[in-house]
């Protein structure tokens, strides 16, 4: 049990850098998965944006089926997430594929990435079909507390990663801006 | 010289990986710059999103001037943007308080900001209100030719922030999904 529940108010931290995702969605009692690094805070509760549209095989399941869990991965699944992104889910298992282990979600169908630092269980509460925007709501957060290495990394869009490098500390200037809690 | 023309379908790279942003709007002769760290990519056009809202001083500029600079600071001016995003620029000329040197832009009149790693000219083509989005689409871009450090400074929404480490490189994975001239 690696996965524990976190506060959803603290998920937008997980999502606001930018890191690459990994996007699970189910149709029927077909799981699929997908690479995401379109998407956005949207506020605190958490909503939230991702940027998709009908060439990704996972979009028919998220406004068919209005669930997904958004996961995060750590640099030590950066190869295999670039791969996921590489292949369509519409002939190949890919959580089979990948050896992604899964966890049943609690608020949704779509399965929990057990091997991700963070995974959020969204619904689909809008889709803005002029942009291909999909707005999701959180519903249930978890935090992966056996990741050792918590670096998380982010897409250039020419096939090169950024690794997360070192920490800037600005509390004391943001102080009147950060969230109760946070 | 510092800030050269960059071809605007290579615009993307600079933006998707999530990093922090300046952004430069303008209200009759008076300039004002925000942090904002709530955007997305949407298309390689680029068509870009930015989430802000009436608590921002620059989004009354936004929606009426309909035009902005996305700017991206690298680490070296990561202290003073974070500082620029604690305070509004209702009473205050936050480029001058900030000594931020601005050249004239070619197609938008808010100002390119000359020590950041790239500009891009936007026009607000949408204000999506129920979420306040507001879709940008880039006109022209800038690249900084002099910037040593190019590292990049992602905010995790509690006031510490990732500068970015070392780079991942998977363009043989991905070649397929690599844009043409990326």
């Amino acid at each position: 049990m690696t996965l524990q529940k976190l506060p959803l108010e603290k998920s937008f931290m997980f999502l606001e850098s930018g890191p690459v995702l990994l996007v699970t969605t189910r149709v029927g009692r077909k799981n699929n998965v997908m690479t995401i690094s379109w998407h956005m805070v949207l506020d605190f509760t958490p909503l939230l944006a991702l940027k998709t549209g009908p060439w990704n095989y996972s979009f028919a399941a998220l406004l068919e089926q209005r669930e997904c869990v958004l996961c995060v991965p750590a640099v030590d699944l950066a190869e295999k997430t670039v791969r996921i992104g590489a292949i369509s889910g519409e002939k190949v298992d890919k959580l089979k594929k990948f050896g992604l282990n899964v966890k049943k979600a609690e608020t949704v169908k779509p399965p929990l990435l057990e091997d991700c630092l963070f995974c959020l269980e969204c619904r689909v509460v809008d889709y803005i079909e002029a942009y291909g925007i999909i707005v999701l709501e959180g519903k249930q957060a978890w935090y992966n507390t056996a990741k050792d290495n918590k670096q998380t990394f982010h897409a250039n869009g020419d096939g090169t990663f950024i690794v997360d490098g070192k920490i800037l500390n600005y509390r004391n200037i943001m102080k009147d801006k950060i969230p109760p809690g946070v």
